[in-house]
């Protein structure tokens, strides 16, 4: 009988141990893909994309058992070779090839500049070649980066008490009623892709006291625009036994302030590709909503349109704002007026025209929507009947609260947003690995 | 201009704290669901539900500043009190009541035994209720247990350099094609919901070389059984550069190990309230497909109707024949017959009838499917075409191969399977927090 006993431990090195144990002068083993290759006659450069980096490696002539005229770009490989330093080599090292084990071969050249540091691309072309051109460096980096806000969101919330949980995407009704939902056929019954997981969070909070989710978020909404997307990722969280909203915000702001830190210990090498520069987490201004619209109209001579709104290109000059006057990259915005939200948003028993809620804006884009919800089961009837809505389908979620419910709050962070804005990139598609809007549903 | 500086500390003790910081004889603030009140006329013990676990609470009349005729069960509350020791309570403290703070009400009695070690419900009645049943202490360790198995899942592979990706629900066609996708209008176009993220995960392996994905898959099979589920939670790996599918089953082993070590050091309390015992995972058999048939069929007396498929009956068997032999709970069961894997999975060259893929068993139930792809363009097109699939909407998975990709392979588990099978549940519907199936839609 055969068994296992474990991963397997392998010869071949990863970028990581080869630079970090000193290989100099050893004979190692790598693979990678090849990336790039400069023939210069007698000697050619290779470089191998790697899932942690680049390496140079060096094709010798009468050196190296191999052909050159075999390899091509995307040609995946297992190299052996003596490790020397390099100055002018990516990570200060370079790899003088013994061999070379050809483990795959293109069978087309790549229609596309993958190797380069810019593609030369339209998003488009990108976007249609996604499996692709996802390989160039840059490209990738992008989500390793996303990667590490959704690490450190489900870091520093475990180690808050958090629990991580999945909640079903396909249901009987969406979280906030209303048209923008993808209708699906359920063995013959008519279901809908969640929204948000907002009804089953609130729910699980009376079982877990804070729970977590790290999932899809379907919108069916008709806008075709640089910040939007049809499915997306949701970082979404629920507490119980808060004190007022106040305390959403300062659970963001412990998160923030740990997403930065982990990015700047663990992402560095991605960051310093992207030439990307982490925002500024120690004290994050937090304004009311009618005085937010204020400042800016008042600062940049604009009018207000709508007092009970907040255009793009308003959050665009709060951010500005606050930028010049604090150099802050976040602002907590306040108080949003009640009929903007949803029915379960608590209402300000101060001015009940507004909320206990908030936005979060980074760089002048809304990345966060949050609050304090209603957890008394006679308010939380009030304000449906108030609202005139229809409660088909919504007796479960009300009956959690007639069985008793902790006052409690959370909120929902767009992945791909804040990755866009933590990256200054101009379009949520460029941090999508593969995008959904109204036109696009391949690849 | 107020600022907000990070997470708020509070004075309210969460139980972790109060037994760790030993604060006996002190007065400390705790809040809590009233699990359960046992009057005894002078006092009167309230059992607090935390999110931790539960404490014992005394309520002395004319020393406990409060209403004891105020309190019910799932009344949610802040009180104060003095740490005591107390052998027979949980934990072996209790709190002696000074004052009680009422946070919030319930409307109404609850309608079942939430607070009872059983329930005393059919299944059905407590799904029907599951906002509610989950309270039940029990009932909300098995999904701890399910967090921990998915957390362990996405630390073993973190360590081993792979990247957590986040691929679309929403597509043009499912990876497995066939009849058990859901579909769905898209903008009035056709599309289907994700039946597993194959596809993406292979693609992406072109670029991170390693990935993993936690998330939902759906599947429109019109099984009713009780361990199937319509939507579940996928963990999905993929890694290139294998020397054979051995090594998927090696990685898998070591996250086995970790996760096995992970509930034991981080869960002890819930794997104590469940009576779970965990599995051997030091060493796992791997044997053949026909000779693992052959094997239970031999030992168990019983006849092999068909060669090329496994039976729920026959995975049991072969379940027990490796409990019973070796003592092993896992048994990784390799080379399943080609005609019963998808197209892309990997002939064995030295016996084409079958693959170089495996499922592994546990407790003698399938709960992961993985092996070794092809990866060569010209094998994977001449496969396609023996099996006289539909290739349309296929393009983009199919250019990759094109452009080149390493040898590689992959698994999928099945997390509320995997859960059931470590809790020793009869029911998969038990670890699914809101389960899908074909009669099932809500809560």
């Amino acid at each position: 009988m055969e068994f296992l006993t474990g991963r397997k431990e392998k010869e071949v090195l990863e970028l990581k141990s080869l630079l970090s144990y000193g290989k100099t002068g050893q004979e190692v083993k790598v693979n990678g893909a090849v990336m790039n290759i400069r023939n210069m006659g007698d000697i050619a450069f290779i470089i191998l994309r790697k899932r942690d980096g680049v390496l140079q490696t060096v094709f010798e002539k009468g050196v190296t058992k191999a052909e050159l005229s075999q390899l091509k770009e995307e040609t995946f490989v297992e190299v052996t070779g003596f490790v020397e330093p390099e100055e002018r080599a990516p990570h200060g090292v370079e790899l003088r090839l013994t061999g070379v084990r050809i483990l795959s071969r293109p069978e087309a050249p790549v229609p596309i500049a993958v190797s380069k540091w810019k593609m030369g691309a339209s998003l488009e072309a990108r976007l249609d070649m996604r499996p692709l051109t996802l390989r160039n460096v840059r490209e990738r980096a992008r989500f390793k980066i996303e990667e590490g806000i959704a690490r450190a969101f489900r870091e520093f919330l475990q180690g808050e008490g958090f629990t991580e949980i999945h909640t079903p995407k396909i249901g009987a009704r969406g979280a906030e009623g209303g048209a923008n939902v993808f209708k699906l056929d359920y063995f013959h019954r008519p279901a809908v892709l969640a929204q948000s997981p907002q009804f089953y969070k609130q729910m699980m909070v009376g079982v877990f006291d804070r729970v977590m989710e790290i999932g899809p978020v379907f919108r069916a909404e008709k806008h075709n625009t640089k910040r939007h997307l049809n499915e997306y990722t949701g970082l979404d969280f629920e507490m119980g036994y808060i004190d007022d909203f106040t305390d959403i915000m300062a659970m963001e702001t412990g998160f923030l302030q740990h997403m930065v830190s982990l990015l700047r210990t663990e992402y560095g090498q991605e960051l310093g590709l992207l030439r990307a520069e982490l925002p500024k987490v120690d004290e994050i201004p937090c304004i009311a909503f009618t005085q937010a619209k204020e400042l800016a109209a008042e600062k940049y001579g604009t009018v207000i349109k709508n007092p009970y709104d907040l255009e793009p290109e308003e959050e665009h000059l709060i951010g500005r704002y606050f930028k010049e006057e604090y150099g802050a990259d976040f602002v907590f915005v306040t108080h949003y007026p009640s009929k903007k939200r949803p029915f379960y948003a608590m209402d300000d028993p101060e001015d009940p025209r507004f909320t206990r809620s908030f936005d979060l804006l980074f760089r002048g884009l809304e990345v966060t929507t949050g609050g304090q919800r209603i957890h008394d089961y006679r308010e939380l009837l009030a304000k449906i009947e108030k609202r005139g809505m229809d409660t088909e389908g919504m007796d479960d979620y009300l009956n959690t609260f007639k069985y008793g419910m902790p006052p409690h709050g959370g909120l929902g962070i767009g992945l791909e947003r804040m990755t866009m804005q933590l990256l200054g990139e101009e379009n949520v598609r460029e941090v999508s690995l593969f995008p959904r809007d109204m036109s696009r549903l391949v690849p």
